[in-house]
């Protein structure tokens, strides 16, 4: 049986606790993740568990990834199961903080605009997420990390304030934990490059791991979003994985064109009901799209399901 | 006598030398510089002596924050001289890398294109440093931090990419000197309360420092670009801060509206034979234009003097 993990709430003493470790020698992984957790997160936890000699997952909804229009207040939420999970894997302390953004007095609150608004453009023409206000006295949060390039594609088109939003409050958390190690899931593949990026371009001393994808025994890729699926809509899901296998099998075995795997998949997945965002095939690093798979390469799809927006890819390495 | 600074050039060595002296117990101040140092730089180093157990000057020329049409090439820089002066300061470590972009083999390679080109604007229709060349694997630095408000007024009108360099450049900084203090000066005002935002913004566990503007015997705010200007130009830039103090006494003894402090300032500059880039009255922490100077208050100035662009601030406190 193990220990019951530390839960902090606050960044001072969540610094402090990792500090106190470090300056013993103490290894550090970390697994940022949003709370609700199901067997994919645990993956990462294990394999954190794995790298070093202890480990810290934060639960944390981060608002400033999540447009006004988006479903802030439909993610699930489930704290104390949460920790029994974690307890079960032997985390050492989870980082569940009310609001990151809550500056103090005369600071920015970080107050949350999380109702369902059209049109979430600021004054400046810019997206804006639900962290941002429509009114500001200029001592709100307005720092933000971007990875140019990387953030523009894929998910990055539907959802123009998501990248910007993950790659800042995962600098926050490696600012406030210090890790040495962080796992990311593969599932997130854009984000898991971004990541990788960020570390690269701004220094942070932290070693970036990317977990393969967890499935459920059909193959649908574990996410937090699933329970918001119909058991109809939940079967009609199960397209994206056959049909991500179905092209990733043509890829290798039958020379099919870029253009031809695209169109299998959005064929099959529209077939069963999906409404296709994207589905690209793109180079694993760079993300730019590939017209020939004649280099590592991943094909990425993102599509609804009645209200719920899956995404899910699969790697081919010719 | 004191003994010669380590001169480090190396990432990984200057955090090895740094973790080393913390994990002893010593506090680390940093001054972030781009070399050429004269007395300014010098007080900024002196007052990181008095706050912490070591001290460590960084001297590089950012590319990330100039534009191609701006004065890279032609920024002044004296490392030897340098060193003698940071010797005498009693300082402890000068990290002094060739290229803080250069990610190794297949990571970019950071080159910088700092010919003037006119239109230094991207592909996507956004601003280029001197950082981004034309073409690109996919591979190059793209990821930087913008303080998105702070730095779109002042001296981000006129220059785009700037506060997007800076801020980037000092996380970077941060990130690879791992300090506890860092001091910068408030003769480049905007830029000190943009770091100061985006620690608080990003969570650094780095405590900020602002240190006065340190002035000639004739009131000339000391900056690496003034052995550029003629000793014609040096005289007329004396207007600068005359103009300033002349303003500053009006706002405090003569309620004149921020309206006629401006154009006093204007004027007097003009007429010395200054081209304004702006003169603006802002608060001192959001730099949000007021009206009326009811609280903290600063007045910001950017001119040209032939060739060489100068800034200065006073600030105001009724």
């Amino acid at each position: 049986m193990a220990s019951e993990p530390e839960v902090i709430r606050d960044k001072t003493a969540m610094r402090r606790w990792s500090r106190s470790h470090r300056s013993k020698g103490k290894t550090l992984a970390f697994v940022p993740t949003m709370g609700f957790l199901h067997e994919g997160h645990l993956a990462l936890v294990r394999a954190a568990g794995a790298l070093a000699d202890l480990t810290v997952v934060s639960v944390y909804v981060n608002p400033g990834q999540f447009a006004p229009s988006e479903d802030l207040d439909a993610y699930p939420a489930d704290l104390r199961g949460d920790l029994h999970k974690l307890a079960d894997l032997g985390v050492h302390a989870v980082f569940c903080p009310t609001n990151l953004y809550d500056y103090g007095e005369g600071g920015g609150r970080g107050e949350v605009q999380a109702r369902r608004t059209e049109g979430a453009v600021g004054s400046s023409g810019l997206p804006v997420s639900c962290l941002e206000a429509a009114a500001g006295d200029g001592s709100g949060h307005e720092t933000w990390v971007r990875v140019e390039k990387l953030e523009r594609g894929l998910c990055g088109m539907s959802r123009p304030v998501f990248f910007r939003g993950v790659a800042t409050v995962v600098a926050k958390l490696f600012n406030i934990v210090e890790p040495d190690i962080a796992v990311f899931g593969k599932k997130d593949y854009q984000q898991w490059r971004i990541i990788c990026r960020m570390v690269r371009d701004l220094d942070f001393a932290v070693k970036i791991i990317g977990s393969e994808i967890v499935r459920e025994s059909d193959g649908l890729a574990m996410s937090s979003r699933n329970v918001r699926l119909s058991p109809e809509e939940r079967e009609k899901a199960l397209s994206i994985y056959k049909s991500l296998s179905k092209a990733k099998y043509a890829a290798l075995h039958e020379q099919s064109t870029c253009q031809e795997l695209k169109s299998l998949v959005v064929q099959l997945v529209t077939e069963a009901g999906g409404i296709i965002d994207y589905v690209e095939i793109v180079e694993q690093e760079s993300l730019i799209p590939v017209e020939e798979i004649n280099r590592p390469a991943v094909i990425c799809i993102a599509a609804w399901f009645g209200t719920v927006r899956l995404i899910d890819n699969m790697e081919i390495n010719p």
